[in-house]
């Protein structure tokens, strides 16, 4: 089987089709480990959010950061949010069926949930699909997981590393889903999709949790499809430790910088498969401005160029359409100065202190723009601070995908 | 000729084909006040500012807001955005000829521009224009000037209103347009489109301008199509006295209220014209959510609300997707509660305190949504506030105005 696929020692999958709105497609997943793994998780910041989330907060609020996860299972299908008091009761029901038939403590199962909003989650299904999925755990099953989370993504994300550290070698792996409803959260630890890493390092509570707030930050949190952000949204971070590597914290040095670059590695290149797949998008865009003179001035102007229905509009027509672009981030509420602003599409300069450069220029541009994928970098100023966004581009076929979603 | 096209007494105006980018359509608009008109006005505070309205804002500095106007000139085709020294120029040499043709002081010109940003506005064919608008300029030459401006909007838009005094009877009216790049600025005095707005009546200009920020602030400001703001986003207020009623102030009692009343309802109709011409769009949908405990909560709630792709896509698929509602509402910043959220769609109960009214409630939701109009209430809570906003869907024919805009 495929390198990509190995899951990391002691981690099993095994997924279902259960029909929970569907037939015919997976849509349960089951995550376990055996020894029990080290918990992180980033949940959303939108203020309503899902039962299952609601749970998985709760719990580390609880535990104080100190969760330790036998499994983790996964539905799409249904959001399982804004359901109230039901869907806490739904969700809570099979986290209690998911503990006995494992085995483990109540407190080591949590779950994840994705699909549509608002529709009582039909947990019985779920329920009596978790015997079969227990008797399916395999070393192989993760594929079926990365399927199961789909909703409107057309291809499962799954990305993998090996990280070669002083006493062995630890393994990681991930998985992701998403394509609607993508927007970045900034404050850590918030999410903006369903994305499970797994690995067999060892790794300390808190460092587990700062280095997935950090990666998520600089991953994540820095994609756009919609600028709608989920109720559902999370990352699950799980180590444990089943490689026999020594045990990492915030002093572990180069044994560290290895774990954190993998992790970025893998956060990155899921969330760039996330934007890839965005609903209807045919295009990937990297928004880069620097020169900004806080964090917040340039990272506010290049989430407004990424989320700008005109801009975005303008990828998809391939239009080098320098005015929107300047003009999204002059919405963005900093100070900016016309003059001072320099605008690249690819590596073709388009404007240079506020002055056009031209016809020919632009026929370059457009050019680039013919591309699937491409980078806008806007320089706003001689300030030190710089960020970057990715995003699609807006199409007829985002508009179908959600106008026609539950029909 | 119609009612609604009668100027106010002492306006005049006229149009023109100038080519300034497509033939064979007005695209050049002169209006003129003798006696010269009190002026007040509001801008985009978008920080990329066009030069018409940099050199807008300047003149407004300058006078200290005592800006009288006999004419104003306005061209779409071009937004006269972006273009550096040369479009300060450009304009300062257009408002030199204009003055100089009128044989008024130069201070008593000013400019409005829309169309395509970032390049070269060709004010040589303006100036050339400057003697056939002069000589055109008649009491019947509003609905050519309303024709003028627009850019992709459909249809020309305008207002009128008589406005009865205690001496005597004042006219108002005002044109506008605006189809896409249409967002809400809250900060008065600042507006997100071109509107001008006329009036015979006399008011003093701290009380004008007064007037016109709340009055764009009750309607410009409230209506939205992309969530992007134009650098060229102006309303002007232009009152002459010409009808010989009493001089209004803030003091004036009953005529104050009449003349209030006037221009809230001038305002808001063209407001609301601007988003049923939005670009692409099939329906106008109205957002207000109640219950705030403070005004950003309730507007941070709709705004959301109406930016919201999804919701708007939702709303062009007739599908009562609450949830999208309620996540979209979650999103801004605000510590909603779900079991607090109630929703109707038109006078249709969707949700009540967090929980679904079933199936059948939702088919009625989904009737009210094949309407033309219609609206969702949101309430969040017990608090005092409520705000409102008037949207559009989003459709694939907005993607297709905006990916070919330019081609």
């Amino acid at each position: 089987m495929s390198e990509v696929l190995r899951l990391p020692k002691g981690f099993k999958a095994s997924s279902l089709e259960v029909g929970v709105r569907y037939e015919g497609r997976l849509d349960v997943g089951l995550i376990a480990s055996d020894p029990p793994a080290a918990a992180a998780a980033c949940f959303t910041e939108n203020a309503i959010k899902a039962a299952p989330v609601r749970i998985g907060i709760e719990r580390f609020l609880e535990k104080m950061g100190q969760v330790e996860l036998s499994a983790l299972i996964v539905n799409s299908g249904n959001a399982n949010a804004c359901t109230g008091r039901q869907g806490l009761e739904s969700t809570q029901l099979i986290l209690d069926a998911l503990s006995s038939a494992l085995g483990v403590s109540g407190d080591q199962v949590l779950m994840s949930s994705t699909g549509v909003i608002g529709e009582p989650l039909p947990h019985e299904k779920i329920i009596r699909a978790i015997p079969g999925l227990v008797d399916g755990l395999s070393e192989e099953g993760l594929l079926g997981v990365a399927q199961a989370i789909l909703t409107t993504d057309t291809r499962e994300k799954v990305v993998s590393r090996k990280i070669a550290m002083e006493r062995g070698e630890a393994t990681m792996v991930g998985i992701a889903k998403g394509a609607g409803m993508i927007a970045p959260k900034m404050a850590a630890p918030h999410a903006t999709m369903l994305a499970f890493i797994l690995t067999d390092a060892a790794v300390e509570h808190e460092t587990l949790q700062r280095l997935l707030s950090m990666a998520v930050d600089a991953s994540f949190n820095r994609i756009t499809v919609d600028g709608d952000t989920s109720t559902n949204d999370t990352v699950f971070l799980l180590a444990n430790g089943a490689s026999g590597t020594a045990p990492l914290d915030m002093a572990s040095g180069p044994d560290l910088e290895r774990f954190k670059e993998a992790l970025f590695g893998v956060s990155k290149e899921l969330a760039r498969m996330i934007v890839r797949d965005g609903e209807g998008a045919t295009k990937v865009v990297e928004i880069v401005v620097r020169g900004g003179w806080s964090l917040e001035e340039a990272r506010d102007c290049a989430v407004a160029i990424a989320n700008s229905p005109l801009v975005k509009t303008a990828f998809f027509g391939e239009d080098p359409n320098w005015g929107r672009i300047v003009a999204a981030a002059g919405k963005a509420g900093h100070p900016l100065i016309e003059e001072a602003l320099t605008l690249w599409i690819g590596d073709v300069l388009l404007v240079t202190n506020g002055e056009f450069q031209g016809k020919d220029q632009e026929a370059r541009a457009h050019e680039v723009m013919k591309r699937d994928e491409f980078t806008v970098t806007l320089e706003i100023g001689t300030g030190d601070y710089q960020y970057s966004m990715l995003t699609t581009d807006l199409t007829k076929d985002y508009v179908s995908i959600n106008a026609d979603y539950r029909s």
